[in-house]
């Protein structure tokens, strides 16, 4: 058999690194695509004049597509047979992606647990982006409930790994040479500053987006990330496609400009969870939550903690968990991350 | 509230200047992206050895990619609250966008007059694109209707601004460098040169596009427009979303290279209305009518004015308005534009 | 009249070359965008890095990206009023493309046969791209079915082409520099090398794609190919748009990249048909057999022959003709090409 098939979960063995195929070199044309497929607005990813007044070399490429280059590498190795895509934690984006770079993934096993049924687990991998210089770019610990495929593979001793809560504010990555002490509130749509947001204020995002197949599709793939259940129509009754977890994570982030458009650079993912599908027919709505504050190194910039949550429209706002806890129906991502923004 | 809810009527002060947000950095990835949105295929747009042996150093960026570039941008400050968008007017490219450009817009208030019915008034603004050097890239009027939000607000002094019927041929931009003494009408598509159109020329350019949701949205994102009818399902009943206007001008101006593919340079914009709104599913065609010639000083280089004409599919041929002097229903675009063309 | 009409059959004179219009400057824009319309994951046409690892500069832009742009530009010329694309002969992509070539196309007629009922008749061409340097990038023969217009004119004397059944593999182009001998299997994403191959394999490729109508109008107008059919819903009661053939040819091939993603580069195409026309909605497979094996001067580098077959989703395995020698109403395509491939 020449075709892969994917690995299921008695393939995974604790400690070992597994090498993603296919790296690839990013350009203008990524750039241009993100910006049509998505409404981002950031000014700090879309223009190399705001870049270099803000210290940097010219405008990386959004932070967000960097994740999904990195993410849609280990899809073939890790997520193909994934029965369902869990939680992320301690994910930090080391360095920014500039036109020019190529990428390439590795993820190494760091828990295992099969569960009680015996025909699944959960497979825990910290995976890292690393550029052509094999410097990493970004590194962040997913975890997925795989099935098996020998259901009489023994089991492997069940392993946890210790993942922080949160991502410290003293271990964020700054991206060197970063100074929004001249930032242009102007040319960057808001003037909200860092001082301007208070710990426990929400924000509705206002803005909505209907989705289409031929987008989300068109987004996936770009990331070359090859999961059937978001391409192939004959997987489902009713000929829908499930669509990628980090296409709504996207969406939700473009929305999230309206309210926090100095909100620039992602630089930590604390926590993360896909609460429901998401179908093409939807419209997709956005609200913010600031969950924390920090101070940083950087002259002019500080971090700030955000939740960010997509919903379906039609949701009540900002409700997120029924009274027994679960994410309500029409909630589609929870996503906890630092950004930096200019005080 | 940090979300910007957008200008309404009693917002705008006469002789005010706004800087708009967001500046954007092109590159290749937009004139792909172009390319494949529309059936674009004008020669000085598409081979950067077609504009050297124009005289030009590369091949810039469509001119109406130029134009919905800076058009976007004003948006959230202009438009966001409209009614309708009445008109264009006195818009002149003054330089070509090459990749690796980034570009900001400025609009000046230069007109109010707050209708009769005291909801809503007229808004004028003159809107500069610039580039990263702060060169005036493309000006032009534009005016629209916009709603009040404080009822009670006093009407300002009306203010109508003088502006030309059409711009005046001996003041078009003509790019430094151009000159089609060498033009090369086979490699163009077509043998017709500015002498072989005659004033009062009817073409109609045959052709038919059918217009998808994901198509137009994919487009105006791309362009950084973040008007809600153009992405929110959930706008209308019927769940279509509303196409920007600039959309339906890119998709004629592409359809006309046939029987003008030699129209190369869109240099100045007379006059423009949207005549009817264009919803997906909906097949554009294209007729166009010459209503003016004038020499110009560069080599080998004439000028044309064209009246650009779109339509749904039925429409009948050349036909623009009912009896009564309003336009048909099955009109969508009226635009009045120069071009450049080879003698 | 000022638009074209197309040629038909009476046009064409045995022996002419018809120089193509619209040349095309390519850019990482019409990578990225290759890479968002097709599920394409070749490492080769991926990564700048890989690809300098093989020997090359960077990394080319796909090879069948280059086959639709150089057979884009003869839609126009050649294929406008077509009734059918008969076949491909003879194909060799003689040098890669790179990000900042400008590609042209010409044809040169060298058959002509009329049908017996005197309403069409098959032209031969033999189409050759060129780039900025007056270099044959990439040369084919195909013969379409013509309609004629005048039906009295004369039909012209029969001349048929003689033309290989396959291209000799000693003649297969390789790229100056090419050398697979420290190809890095885990990065292309398979450990399958040419010497695991057997003549006779099939590989089912397993994946499929639902193709939506926004995905193939926006890859068909990328290679500025003009055909109406691929655009105007209204050409049919039904409002579907026939795809464009050369969409299927590179949706399946990225699809065989599970089990073949080390056949990295085409350098020849030995024959081709369009079986049967696909629409949108179609969910594409594809299985491929190996139908030759040859060596190569190049270092590390093997040749290798495969038979491409596109079907929609239900087909058969493997069942490519009925019993009367027909292809099957469910296959779209079948392709015979020659790939490099490390040994």
């Amino acid at each position: 058999m020449k075709t892969g098939a994917g690995r299921f979960f008695e393939d995974y063995r604790l400690g070992e690194t597994i090498a993603h195929a296919v790296p690839r070199t990013v350009s203008g044309g990524e750039r241009a695509l993100y910006h049509a497929l998505y409404p981002a607005r950031h000014a700090l990813s879309s223009s190399d004049e705001f870049a270099r007044a803000c210290g940097l070399p010219a405008a990386p490429i959004d932070d967000l597509a960097a994740f999904h280059l990195v993410f849609g590498k280990t899809v073939p190795d890790i997520s193909l047979n994934a029965v369902a895509n869990l939680g992320y934690a301690e994910g930090r984006w080391h360095l920014p992606v500039w036109p020019g770079d190529t990428l390439r993934s590795e993820s190494t096993v760091i828990g295992l647990k099969e569960n009680s049924n015996g025909t699944s687990g959960v497979v825990y991998v910290r995976t890292r982006g690393l550029n052509q210089r094999d410097e990493l770019v970004l590194d962040y610990v997913r975890w997925v409930m795989v099935r098996k495929s020998r259901l009489d593979a023994p089991a492997p001793e069940p392993v946890l790994p210790t993942l922080a809560q949160t991502v410290a504010p003293d271990t964020l990555p700054i991206p060197a040479g970063l100074d929004f002490s001249r930032y242009d509130f102007a040319l960057a749509g808001e003037p909200h500053r860092w001082g301007d947001y208070a710990v426990g204020e929400q924000i509705d995002h206002v803005d909505g987006v209907t989705i289409e197949e031929a987008e989300h599709m068109l987004a996936t793939r770009l990331w070359q990330n090859t999961a059937k259940v978001h391409f192939d129509a004959t997987n489902r009754a009713d000929g829908k496609r499930l669509i990628y977890g980090g296409h709504v994570i996207s969406l939700a982030r473009a929305l999230s400009f309206n309210g926090l458009a100095n909100a620039q650079m992602i630089v930590a993912l604390n926590a993360g969870a896909h609460a429901n599908p998401c179908f093409a027919g939807d419209t997709v709505r956005a609200w913010s939550e600031v969950l924390d504050k920090a101070e940083t190194p950087a002259p002019g910039v500080g971090a700030i903690r955000l939740r960010l949550v997509a919903v379906r429209h039609g949701a009540e706002p900002f409700a997120l968990r029924t009274e027994d806890g679960k994410y309500r129906p029409d909630v589609l991502l929870d996503l906890d991350y630092w950004a930096l923004m200019p005080r």
